[in-house]
């Protein structure tokens, strides 16, 4: 065994890949769900449609859930290159979340079909909203030179904590849109037990226990990332600076 | 300033104070919608599918929700009056739960229309089932006197996200239950922007605020109930009882 923090705990990598079966189960779920019983994927035609909820599922759901599980991953790499690829994966989901929202807006305005009236539609506007400000505001405590030690350190937990709550939001999203258009297409049909419907719903299953396993490696206070060498010497200072304050708990 | 770890955080009254304010104007709202828009409650009539979403709402959001502040909330009085408060609250939720689950599967039944084929109704049961089965490990581990303090606190942990998750999955629930009532009765309607359909957006937006308040409250580690006396000096024997142990982190 490695001396100190710096050994993986045994179940994660267990845990980490179970995630990405359930990740990747839940993305190809999608595909065949939307090529079995919608038509399968096009930009220019009636299934530009499909392009939203398969671009949101890899985006939203698979490369954010991801971004968060960086740094239980990457343990021994420089913080900097870790951070680097927790903001450059987000930046990717973002673009491909944009594009799956793109393509709802085009089809709906091509059929004058109204927008922003279902919860489902709320929901969306408002995690798509609070995930780019998450990004803006992470990276300019934490990638932009400018934010103080001590400024980081007070904004990390709130990070986590809403980025966490955005990560679970997003996938209610994703099941309310989901019963959304099961219930547009199948109406009445649905309580038959047609194939689709269950299809469905066995897709909204993985994707709670997609959110789920991830938000539980989150969760294990053992399974958090070793602060390093330099970044330990660095708290220490932080620490003598600020002892004398005695900052009230709020 | 009274000494140590036994002040209230200065803005956990707030925040408390918040939460309750959301989950009062959770089940306000939905009474509204229910009255205004659904003709009100009654059991012995077509109106008795109405006491689903009020019973559900009462007992898996707003009293679930409220049993897991019960920790952050009593943190002066003993140990063991808060475990009992936190068990009871759970019990009263789960029957007020349990009278929602009758009412709708007695209405289906009356009406003749089939049972278990949504998403909705595939996450309640799950829900409904992990609730009682987290009710009685928790009770067995907590309450009964038969477990050791070194098992309980390996389970704590456990018991705390799994609580966390099942409330989590309380709300999502509620919101796809939501969906399911409006694209029902209101249809292609829905996309008017049709009062109904606005309040009952508002009431899924509330219901998540009010399950990111509680998760708030909860995810704060200042937060914490600090450990009183006796516990601080059981807590050390443990220390002392399994330092030799060296348990391996998993």
């Amino acid at each position: 065994m490695e001396p100190g923090g710096a050994s993986v705990p045994a179940a994660l990598p267990y845990y980490v890949a179970f995630s990405q079966l359930l990740g990747l189960t839940v993305v190809a779920v999608t595909g065949a769900w939307l090529g079995l019983y919608r038509g399968g994927i096009a930009w220019d035609s009636s299934l530009q449609f499909n392009v939203h909820p398969l671009c949101m599922v890899i985006g939203m759901i698979f490369l954010q859930g991801d971004a968060l599980l960086v740094y239980r991953v990457f343990r021994k790499e420089a913080k900097r290159t870790t951070k680097i690829l927790h903001g450059l994966l987000h930046v990717v989901a973002l673009i491909i979340a944009l594009l799956g929202l793109v393509a709802v807006f085009d089809y709906h305005r091509k059929k004058s079909y109204p927008d922003l009236y279902s919860l489902h539609s709320w929901c969306g506007i408002l995690v798509f909203v609070l995930y780019c400000v998450q990004w803006l505001v992470g990276f300019s405590f934490f990638l932009f030179p400018g934010a103080s030690f001590s400024l980081r350190s007070r904004y990390r937990p709130q990070h986590i904590f809403y980025g966490a709550t955005i990560f679970l939001l997003s996938v209610g999203t994703a099941l309310l849109g989901l019963k959304e258009a099961l219930l547009f297409k199948l109406g009445t049909k649905y309580s038959k037990f047609e194939p689709e419907g269950v299809l469905a719903n066995v897709l909204g299953l993985l994707l709670i226990c997609f959110g789920v396993v991830v938000l539980y490696i989150l969760a294990q206070a053992d399974w958090k990332r070793p602060s390093q060498a330099e970044e330990q010497a660095l708290s220490m200072d932080f620490k003598t600076l600020t002892e004398g304050d005695s900052p009230s708990p709020q």
